[in-house]
């Protein structure tokens, strides 16, 4: 997020503003409001309401990019830096709760070449995981399985947990990072698959 | 999809529009031309454009509904309701490639008892995936698992299929299938997590 704790929190509010009503239902007005700044005040940071949907999307996508690449490069070993990932991009989660859910859904919004500089972040995130799954393989810690398929899954997984996941709620922060891992890794069944078996 | 052979082809091609453009981009103008119907034509199906959004969901959520139901009964093994559950979603997203989108994303745009009416039976499915999981559990087939959280990883990992599977592309949907098989049942992991592990 921006060092400018000011416009950091700025942007905070308005990714909630942004992720309960939409970037087209909300005004400058409601911005500055919540914030509780002025309209002056917010144009000496934005010229234009897309450049807050953009400094979301792009400052959500470096803080993302970077805790994941650090906890997976603190490791060596797949399945470990399989659970970094979780771990990382659940703590951006709990962090930033609404940022997620912005990504998702208000990124269409943003003008064609912003669109396609996040989206390349994202690629890159998603490169980062095919990345350790490949590995995994290689070093037979993983199974054989198509890379591709099992990164989106792993990612689908973790980019809708703003749609069901509430961390006050009966299942605590660490248990839901615990579950997400055996899912991954282990999946559902009590029985390992053998190789011949896919 | 409804009987009206006429109809259902409206709400196919409103379905596409409202995935590639969204719900309110959309007007009653462009419906009726892809469909190649007058808009008094239209007007013999809906009383307004929202009445489509509301068509394509109630629909699809009827027909995958349906879909997965019969599937799921036909075996008494939860592995192979699993495994059905997978099969049928993938089916109904490979017959209607852009519900799942509409679904996903312009829901929002739903009166709010229309959406209270979709959303219960998007519930419905939830709670059919979770008794098949907690039968698993019962039945020592599948692990210790949280129902909810393995329940809505299934769910992301199925809904977000058409964000960027292809099934014209490299992998076969047979093999998609097979594959999301493997990663929900047995994980990534060679080595099997005990019940220790978590």
């Amino acid at each position: 997020m921006p060092r400018d704790t000011r416009f950091a929190l700025v942007l905070k509010n308005t990714a909630k503003l942004f992720s309960q009503n939409g970037f087209v239902a909300t005004s400058l007005r409601e911005v500055a409001a919540v914030s509780r700044i002025s309209k002056a005040g917010l144009y000496y940071h934005i010229r234009e309401k897309e450049d807050l949907l953009y400094e979301i999307c792009r400052c959500s996508m470096t803080e993302l990019l970077k805790l994941v690449r650090e906890r997976v490069a603190a490791s060596a070993d797949p399945v470990n830096q399989l659970k970094a990932i979780v771990e990382a991009h659940t703590d951006f989660f709990r962090r930033h709760p609404h940022n997620l859910t912005v990504l998702n859904q208000q990124m269409g919004f943003l003008s064609r070449d912003r669109r396609r500089e996040v989206a390349r972040m994202e690629r890159e995130y998603l490169d980062l995981i095919r990345d350790v799954i490949r590995d995994g393989r290689r070093q037979q810690a993983f199974r054989d399985v198509d890379v591709t398929v099992a990164a989106f899954s792993l990612l689908a997984v973790l980019n809708t947990l703003d749609g069901w996941y509430h961390p006050q709620g009966r299942i605590k922060p660490s248990a839901l990072v615990q579950q997400l891992e055996v899912i991954a890794l282990f999946g559902l069944a009590t029985r390992a698959g053998g190789e011949h078996e896919h």
